[in-house]
C-alpha cells in the first residue's frame, strides 16, 4: 500500500512514481493480466483463421453522475464496448481504458469503479490488458471520464449489416426501453424524483451469441444508446432503404418510465439504453430469436415491436394505441446530456 | 454543409442528426474509409501470420494549449499512439479516435486539429478506423480531451523487452531532449517567454523500422513521454535489473532547454518528449542503429547517451560534466501538469 493519499492530486499524473501507484494499485491490481502493460501484446488463434476479420470500437464515457441505480461509469465503460462489438457479429475479445481524472477525486470512488470494470469484464469474458490515466486540475474535468477500445473477432462468413434488411423481418428488442436514460435523469437529483427504477446496463455478448445461433440468418443488430430505440431504427432505415414500422402497443415501458417521460415531456423511444439492443431477423426465425433472447438474463423481457416493409423506403413510422400512424423522425439535438 | 454553427453545442453530442453533421464534416470526412462506422471490420495478411501477435495500446491526450509551436493535441494523439506500438517493435495498422468537447469549442479549431491527424495518420502509414464524440457541458471539460487507440502487428520472432537490456549494451537516443515539455511550458504563455523551441512531436514508426532492420539483435525501445528520458531509464533498469549509466556531456540538449530550465529550475531529463526515445542495443550493433536514426529525419541528431553495465544493479547513474556520478531517480510527482 505505497498508496496513501485519499483524494487524487496531479503528481499522479505526472509519469512518476505517484503515477505508477495509483496505476497499480488501483487498476491493474484488479484487472487481467496482473502485469499489464504500456503495450499489450496479444495472441488468437480467432483472428489467424481464414476470412476473419478484427473488430475494432470505441467510447468515451462521460456519465454524470458518476454512480447510479443499477451501475457507475466503469460497468457503463465496459459494457458499452463489449456491446459495440458484439452486434456487429464480433466475439469480443480484449478492451482497452483509459482514465481522464480530475484531481481532487476521491481514490476510494475509482476503487469502487475500477472494481466494478474488473467484475463486468470477467463476466463478459474479456480481458482489459492495457491502458492509460492522466489527471487534470481541478475545474478541467467533471470527476472522472473514461474511454474504452474494444477489440474483437468476428468469424469467417459472419455479415451483420442494416443494409441486408427486408421486407418481411421482425424488428425484435431485449426488454424495457429507456430504463438507463430515465435512470440518470432521476438520479441526477434536480427532479426530487423518487423511482425504483435501475439502470438497465449490461453487456451483450452473451445474449448475442445466443442470437446468432438461434438465427443464424440475422440481419442486423443495433444497441440502443444515445438517440434511443428511434435513432437506431432510423440508421436502419436508411441503410436498408425499406420502411420500418413499429406498433406503439408492443413497446417495452416501465410504468415508471412513462410517468418521467409524461411529466417531463420526454419520449421514450429516444431515451439512452445501456443494456437493450434492437435485433432484425427473417419472419421465419423471430420465434427462435426471441426464444434464445428470453432463455438470458439480459433478454428475459424481449418482444418484437415491428416490422420491416417495402412501403415508405428508408421511414420509421409508428402505429399508434388508436390505430392512426405517425413518423418516428431522428432528434435533431438532444434529450438528456452526459447519460453515457 | 449541414453544419451552421461555429460552435459546439450540447446538441452535437445527443445522438441525434446535429451528432452525425459533426462527426460526418468535421471528423470522418478527413480520415480513412470514408465511411467511418461505429464498429471497423479490418482484416489484414500480417495477424494471420504464424506466430504474429497483436499490440494493442491507448492514451488519453489533455495537452493545453490545444495548439502550440510544432503541433496541436491531435497530432501528439496520433504520433503517441503510434509510437508506442512502434517502441514495442509493432508495425501500427489501425487507429481509434475518441473525441471528449467541451460545450463552446470553436468548430474551427476542430477542423484544424482533424486535419492535423488526418496527415499524420496519412504520413505514418496508419488508418484512422472509428471514433467516437461526446460533448460536456460548459466548465466539465477543458476544449478538448482525445484519446486515441492503436493495433499494431508484431511479427513472428520479434521480442523488445527492457528485459533483455545486457550490460555493455549502449544507450541511444534520436535527438534534442525536452524540446516538447520546454515548448509547452513558453507556450503556457505564464512565464512571458519568447522562444524559438518548437515541440519534437513525431510519429517513430519508420524509424524505429530502420532502427530494427540496421540493429536486428535491439534489446528494447521506449518513447520518452511523461517523466522524460530519466522515467524511461529507470523503468528500463528496474526491469532489466542492471545499472544505466549516462554520460552529461552526451545528452543533445538545445540552449533554449537548458536556459528555460535554468531560470525555472527544473532538469531536462525528466521533461516530456513526444518523439524522442532510447533504444538499447548491442554494443556490436551501436553504429548501425545510429547510422539508420540518422538517415531518418527525425532522427537526424541521434547520439549515444550511455551504456547498460554490471555495476549498481536497477540504478541509473550519471557521469557529470565534472566526473563526478550522481543518482537519476525517478521522479515522485510531476513537474508540469498536462503536457501531453
Amino acid at each position: 500500500m505505497a498508496l496513501r493519499d485519499s483524494h487524487v492530486t496531479l503528481a499522479h499524473g505526472g509519469g512518476g512514481k505517484a503515477m505508477r501507484d495509483l496505476i497499480e494499485e488501483v487498476f491493474t491490481s484488479l484487472f487481467q493480466p496482473p502485469g499489464m502493460e504500456d503495450q499489450a501484446r496479444l495472441t488468437s488463434a480467432a483472428l489467424a483463421a481464414p476470412g476473419a476479420r478484427l473488430a475494432l470500437t470505441t467510447d468515451s464515457f462521460v456519465v454524470t453522475p458518476l454512480e447510479f441505480p443499477g451501475g457507475d461509469i466503469g460497468k457503463l465503460a465496459i459494457c458499452g464496448t463489449v456491446n459495440d462489438l458484439a452486434v456487429g457479429g464480433a466475439e469480443p475479445l480484449w478492451l482497452s481504458a483509459a482514465f481522464i481524472i480530475e484531481e481532487g477525486t476521491e481514490i476510494a470512488l475509482l476503487r469502487r469503479i475500477a472494481a466494478t470494470m474488473a467484475d463486468e469484464a470477467r463476466a463478459a469474458g474479456v480481458r482489459i490488458v492495457t491502458g492509460d490515466t492522466k489527471v487534470v486540475e481541478r475545474g478541467a474535468a467533471d470527476g472522472l471520464f473514461i474511454t474504452t477500445t474494444g477489440v474483437g473477432v468476428i468469424p469467417p462468413g459472419r455479415e451483420l449489416s442494416a443494409a441486408a434488411i427486408r421486407p418481411g423481418d421482425r424488428l425484435l428488442v431485449n426488454g424495457g426501453l429507456g430504463d438507463h436514460g430515465a435512470t440518470i435523469l432521476a438520479a441526477r437529483g434536480d427532479l426530487a424524483l423518487s423511482t425504483d427504477l435501475q439502470s438497465d446496463c449490461a453487456a451483450l455478448g452473451h445474449l448475442m451469441a445466443a442470437v446468432l445461433k438461434a438465427a443464424p440468418g440475422a440481419r442486423a443488430a443495433r444497441d440502443a444508446t444515445r438517440g434511443g430505440v428511434a435513432a437506431v431504427l432510423n440508421e436502419m432505415a436508411e441503410a436498408s432503404g425499406v420502411g420500418l414500422v413499429i406498433e406503439e402497443e408492443a413497446l417495452p415501458l416501465r410504468a415508471e418510465v412513462v410517468g418521467l417521460c409524461e411529466i417531463l415531456g420526454l419520449d421514450p423511444l429516444y431515451l439512452a439504453n445501456e443494456g437493450r439492443l434492437v435485433v432484425v431477423v427473417p419472419e421465419a426465425e423471430a420465434e427462435a430469436a426471441l426464444g434464445a433472447m428470453r432463455a438470458c438474463p439480459e433478454g428475459a423481457g424481449a418482444v418484437a415491436i415491428g416490422r420491416a416493409v417495402a412501403d415508405h423506403p428508408g421511414q420509421v413510422r409508428m402505429t399508434t394505441r388508436f390505430g392512426g400512424s405517425r413518423i418516428v423522425d431522428m432528434l435533431v439535438g438532444e434529450q438528456l446530456p452526459r447519460i453515457c
